[in-house]
């Protein structure tokens, strides 16, 4: 085992052998990776289930990730989505796509982020199969289960007038540490993020998985994941639930905390009252009307990441 | 609606706005597209998953290829892998990256096929989420699923000696219609395939889904889609099953039918006497031993295609 050896010299057989110990395994697999396809335990008799791509220069850049962040990052953004239903994460495939050139190491450390990203986020769920490919275009492809074990889904349709806002995970923080990476040019951010903790929260995002069973059990009556910025998300549960949330910007903070994506945090509202669960704090009211208030006043910031506007292919 | 729209100047939102409508449902939806994500009914108590990636390059050819085609050929490469384990197909999720410059008009093609294979091959089947980004290298990335309605999963590891080894859909013919591609060079493929049947086979082929519930309710004991070739996928069945595929060449075919991969058509072992079901008909017997014979005589060709070897960048 050589630190040159690539992903076109070992071939494909040889690099799945390589990335397969290193995946972590799933309590609810019945049949795992070998077969055409793979059986998931569903108890529930239903599954929920989210599919998201990771495109190197969108998305990430190998300058500022390691593979082990890649890994990380796919795992825990899809994890978010299935626990931003309220529903716990037992699963997912994973389809990789890397230049033929690519060193094998690149696979090996983003099999290992994703299973570290399970063990930290989400015990229990694992990955359950996969394809791997060659593509000019670094490219992960991620698609993620989970059992609602009984409840209703919580969608971003139920939130009712004098429900109270609130929020599990940071706020701004993954956006902070992108304009820090930003502002520091392309450079290895080994040393960067290492004074830098922001940095970390772009790179290798923490969201509070288990929250969402919590949110759901403690009667949350919408929620979803915050991929795309406080504003802008928020403004998705006032459309889908025909409401206006108010934030209160005291218990928000500034404006990378309304307007900053990636956060991966849970947005959820609960009947006025609820004893908020896990690490949820409130952070506003939610009043008769439409879209997105700050302290009573509407709020129009566009906010948030869009890969078509934002991506600079000459940035590398 | 004019022509000259790029997925780039619509941006994400109109994009989305534009496929869905296109996109087949799927009567197993219980929460569709447009939440975190999606929930699906899995009466069994287990659900069937399989994924798979597409590359511009590797996999195919704009220039040979419709956006129909695309949608077509992943939808039905997928369900094949949940065909092959006794399960019926229910739902897909569908993540697309698209260069920002490339016309509306080929995501609708690419969700037209989709909604014409589920129509085509597996009704009741639909698309229930899925991912937009942009990429310089058009990726499709499809993850299919299956109930399997109380059955037991069918591996590839029950075969037995004295089982009879049996195909439903064809055999070579996907490869023999990338011959006729290739030998015709990098040309507009719309003349070729109108006097070229067999290139349909390679650019859309149509797996005998149905065939694979069918083939588990008769009792087989092992089944896998042959996507790497007769030859190849045998001798997978032949090494998880430990035993040898012994296949009869006067009801096999040629050299083409051994080797040539992507027919996506299904190989099974039934028991002894069975009546085999559907399209199924017997090609050669389980015997003990190892790897895979014809007319008993060991056949040790490679076959199948592999991407690492089989794709020239400079052929386009």
């Amino acid at each position: 085992m050589t630190s040159n050896e690539t992903v076109g010299s070992v071939g494909e057989t040889a690099a799945l052998a390589r990335i397969f110990p290193r995946l972590p395994n799933a309590d609810a697999a019945l049949v795992g990776p070998g077969d055409d396809a793979a059986v998931i335990a569903a108890p529930d008799g239903r599954f929920v289930v989210t599919t998201d791509m990771m495109i190197h220069g969108p998305d990430f850049r190998l300058a500022w990730s390691t593979p082990h962040d890649l890994g990380w990052k796919a795992a825990a953004s899809n994890l978010a989505d299935v626990a931003a239903m309220g529903a716990r994460p037992t699963a997912l495939v994973v389809a990789l796509a890397v230049p033929a050139d690519s060193p094998v190491t690149l696979l090996e450390g983003i099999a290992d982020g994703f299973r570290d990203a399970c063990a930290a986020l989400a015990p229990g769920c694992g990955v359950v199969g996969g394809d791997l490919s060659v593509s000019d275009t670094l490219t992960l492809a991620i698609t993620a289960f989970g059992d609602l074990d009984g409840r209703a889904p919580v969608l971003r349709s139920g939130a009712r007038a004098g429900d109270t806002i609130a929020v599990s995970g940071v706020l701004g923080h993954a956006a902070a540490g992108l304009r820090i990476l930003f502002e520091h040019g392309v450079m290895d951010a080994t040393e960067l993020r290492s004074r830098e903790p922001l940095v970390d929260a772009q790179l290798a995002p923490r969201p509070p998985i288990g929250d969402g069973v919590l949110a759901a059990q403690a009667g949350a009556t919408s929620m979803l994941d915050l991929s795309d910025g406080l504003a802008l998300d928020a403004r998705r549960i006032a459309a889908a639930s025909s409401v206006a949330l108010d934030l209160d910007s005291a218990l928000v903070g500034g404006r990378e905390a309304l307007d900053g994506g990636e956060d991966h945090s849970l947005l959820a509202t609960f009947p006025a009252g609820a004893v908020l669960p896990g690490g949820f704090r409130a952070i506003g009211r939610v009043v008769a009307g439409a879209g997105v208030l700050v302290d009573g006043t509407p709020y129009e910031s566009r906010g948030g990441w869009d890969p078509y506007e934002g991506w600079n292919g000459a940035l590398g």
